[in-house]
């Protein structure tokens, strides 16, 4: 036990009493967190952020993140959460206005380490005109989690006029996406394998409220809009294939892929289809409004890659399929099993 | 890779593809957390959960659980999870309204042990009238987690006449607690190191909206009401007295201990005022309205062992002091150090 008035200094690796709820866990919160992210309902230091009266509807939605490495090119796993999250009111039409961060800190984690994750988690709530107004953490004993897990909730506002859903998509629609698929994935695993390839691959991780807003500015009613994460642009078209009871056919030479990842992805025997994103939409709208959507995406910084990659058709089976680039046509399953765990 | 039509059943533990954003992912979260958890919003089946606009003052509070074992007498993980994040929005005057849930799975982890903490996440959520309308779930591979970790985020709301804070307690203020203090910590520490008392300590673990409901219908002026988890009454107290710029002046004898508690406590060297309780309040109101509200608490099932504990000084030094039993005065310091951790 110290003496009052002659505070323990944090030390330079997350320990034990970090969590215990005592003064080393309050110095943590001051020097890292209070720090960083300060904001007038982060301040007021209770127990719950007093958010005062939001008008408008609100979205909520959750996310946890357990990336590794910690440590990406293009990104980080803070970069990652709160542009997980969201992104996740974007594309439920809301602008993002509020996180909570939950950490989940392993004993011996550097504090250096977590100062870099909260810095940047800070920098990107600012470039999606959010603030995180509450948060906790926990210390778990050495070799019961690894280094840092962080989860993310959010709290946004829609306009009145926008509503997309899974459930939306009809037949005859059009499929577009923001830009390049399977890059966030791919660079993930690079990193953690330590492949080397010629051109260094990027996880493409950003919020995208902007773009979103600006989206929704020329068409308030797109059908359905989602970013394909977890299990790529594979997974989160059978997913709307099921809500809305309808086929999807792609075109494979619509479907915008970096070079790099492209040859990454021929190398390691993936497709590019299952693999996550991090800061790509996917939007389907009635085919009358796809190619005002679609300037729209090219004139945003973030969607400058955008294209329209196929239609939404009537199918009793569900089944998402592609034209091939050599004329064939096969079905574009998600993945069962594994295939890369903990790309987010 | 499944044909279409015959996905892989979820199997009897987590393993990676649970969290790989594939089939197998849908159908855990079909069969276990749709399930138990079904609502309006959380069955839209999008990102984020459409909440429509939600009149009144909002609180938003997030909380991780890392608790060690994963069942205790008088509750598990998920009963706690709810209780804690319920109780920082009842602090705050709120009426808990919208949770949302981020799991993190280890793999290897008991698909039916999942179900049983979803199950009581349910229950506790319906006992204290709230929803939970979004999740997410992650799997991380064995060895990188302890089973289950659960983030929890609260959004309520309060009324206009309520807005308590750690900033408000005044000199001659008075002390209250709901009941006895160290029930969980001690209930956690028995479990965890196999230790057999004459009867079982049981976690105090509870959601109290209802209680802090009743007591600020009665005085709706209380200035600090607080829910003493990690670090006990001590921390709690300590955190206020900085915050308000005062010392606290307790009496020992008024603090209400189980006596299976506190023989529990002498014999392992503890100090129950350090440790956790997670179904407990604690408040501070002027000393005109402290008997008014001591007769709410103790009219209310969840605060029949209500007691007056002390009140708030004058003191530049900012310590909370108690008067001992045998006569004698103490000060009354947080613990700076590791005391239990994974208590919650």
């Amino acid at each position: 036990m110290n003496e009052p008035g002659h505070p323990r200094a944090p030390g330079r690796a997350i320990d034990m009493t970090h969590g215990a709820g005592g003064k080393a866990g309050e110095q943590l919160i001051g020097s890292i967190f209070r720090k960083h992210f300060s904001n007038p309902f982060l301040d007021q230091g209770d127990d719950g952020a007093a958010l005062g009266e939001v008008a408008g509807r609100l979205v909520m939605t959750t996310d946890g993140h357990v990336v590794a490495p910690l440590f990406f090119p293009g990104g980080d796993i803070g970069r990652l959460a709160v542009a997980g999250t969201v992104n996740d009111l974007a594309v439920m039409g809301a602008v993002p206005r509020f996180l909570t961060a939950s950490f989940i800190l392993e004993e011996g984690f550097p504090i250096d380490d977590l100062e870099r994750i909260v810095i940047s988690m800070a920098a990107t709530a600012r470039e999606a005109g959010a603030q995180i107004v509450a948060g906790d953490t926990k210390v778990v004993e050495r070799g019961k989690a690894d280094g840092v897990f962080i989860a993310l909730t959010g709290l946004g506002v829609a306009p009145d006029a926008v509503a997309p859903s899974g459930s939306k998509a009809r037949p005859g629609d059009a499929i577009l996406v923001s830009g390049t698929m399977g890059d966030h994935g791919v660079a993930i695993l690079s990193k953690r394998e330590n492949l080397d390839f010629e051109t260094e691959i990027v996880s493409d991780c950003q919020p995208l409220a902007d773009l979103a807003q600006a989206m929704f500015a020329v068409v308030p009613g797109i059908r359905v809009m989602r970013d394909p994460t977890r299990g790529g642009l594979a997974a989160t078209l059978n997913e709307i294939a099921h809500q809305s009871g309808v086929g999807m056919a792609l075109i494979e030479a619509e479907i915008p892929i970096d070079p790099g990842v492209a040859a990454a992805c021929e190398l390691l025997g993936l497709d590019p289809l299952n693999i996550a994103n991090e800061g790509k939409l996917l939007a389907i709208c009635s085919a009358e409004d796809a190619e005002r959507l679609l300037d729209a995406m090219r004139r945003h910084p973030r969607g400058r890659r955008a294209a329209i990659i196929g239609r939404v058709v009537e199918d009793r089976a569900l089944l998402v399929t592609m034209r091939t680039a050599f004329g064939g046509s096969r079905v574009v399953d998600w993945i069962a099993g594994e295939q890369l765990p903990r790309i987010c």
